[in-house]
């Protein structure tokens, strides 16, 4: 994970050359989901790669799907809404706004009904649908929100920087939180949160790995069934 | 339901014999749940009547157990958090505060982990078992909240005010809040709180009248379970 702090032309040069490679891998390989058409699709909120069959879903980046499945797991996503809504009502504050994670995962959070403040070392983003989710996919909008007041304000709290130095001040957060931290760097001071936090989840890399086996699969799944049904069609 | 908007010697003996009434009834047949003993239990967050063996719940009054039924339902409550704190980090607003729903429901859902904000015509009471769920039962502390500052915070608004001329100020409400009404008159404009709201109850009377049943289909349980228990000693 790259942490961009200033943008130097060689970091110019990594960045277009790091797209550049990700776009390389062809959409019936990437596992990582990190290529344009899904990129496009996700940030687009477009969930099927064959409307209006829908049978085949959209491959979302292994790490952003992972939190997301966190999310299902511990309830936040609410069954009771209707899909593609069931974060309606929540505010959840993000610290990374990386390619690669933090502003997948705002999105994908925001296309799924959430307020999200996307908390960045210059600013503070929201990703949002609008009041009573009115529009179809998440808009983005500046904000004057400092990283404090964005941390008061959330339900839940993902963590993603990578620095030992970087610790949430556990003061800021909501009583009865939901914090879960996906940095290799323990952003929350454990022994604070638990105190404060309703739930806590201190890494979600095994829960990554996962979702990177099921894109993996779900990938074989739709190329074993190209085959059949080219095979139906010579026969 | 009484609305008590002044206190007049007549009120206060009414009052008395209210309470008097409520205590004639013997526990075993009590299907409302407001003689003192229930009534001390679920203020004390007592939940058995029969400590060390816990089989015999203690009766909760149908209309606020109506609710807490619809708050399940709703998933408000969080399974994934222990028995007794499923509301953790949950604000939830109650406008009535009267002894036979309104306070007795404040203290149901701060018991069960939730911040209550008390709404009544004069003041806003904070009912809460405090950070991180500090106390094994609800203390009720004064605020200098205003009720439209209350609502403003609310994840779930509760109404209960028995007229028909009380309406919810709807932009008032956060966007995807839960909004249930349990008096008679409409507390909510129907056609702007569903544009707001991520899920809206206009009316809880069917599933009150289900907890009464409940009720008396456990207080008959409880006495077959002591005859027969009473045989078998005997025997």
């Amino acid at each position: 994970m790259i942490y961009y702090q200033s943008c130097s032309s060689h970091l110019v040069h990594r960045i277009q050359q790091d797209q550049y490679l990700q776009n390389i891998v062809s959409p019936a390989k990437d596992v990582e989901g990190l290529c344009h058409t899904y990129r496009y699709n996700m940030y687009h909120n477009v969930r099927f790669l064959d409307p209006p069959t829908n049978a085949k879903k959209c491959i979302i980046p292994c790490t952003p799907l992972a939190i997301v499945k966190v999310l299902e797991h511990l309830h936040i996503y609410n069954p009771m809404l209707p899909y593609g809504g069931r974060l309606y009502g929540k505010t959840i504050a993000i610290v990374n706004r990386s390619e690669v994670v933090g502003r997948p995962l705002a999105a994908l959070l925001a296309n799924d009904g959430a307020r999200v403040l996307s908390v960045d070392i210059g600013d503070v983003l929201e990703f949002h649908r609008g009041t009573g989710l009115q529009h179809r996919q998440h808009q983005v909008m500046e904000t004057t929100l400092t990283a404090d007041e964005a941390l008061r304000q959330a339900d839940v709290v993902i963590t993603g920087v990578p620095s030992p130095n970087y610790k949430v001040d556990t003061s800021l957060l909501k009583d009865g939180v939901v914090a879960i931290n996906f940095s290799s760097a323990r952003n929350f001071n454990g022994d604070e949160v638990k105190k404060r936090a309703a739930m806590y989840v201190p890494s979600i890399g095994k829960v990554t790995v996962a979702m990177l086996q099921r894109n993996l699969l779900r990938l074989y799944a739709y190329q074993r069934a190209d085959v059949e049904s080219a095979k139906a069609k010579q026969a």
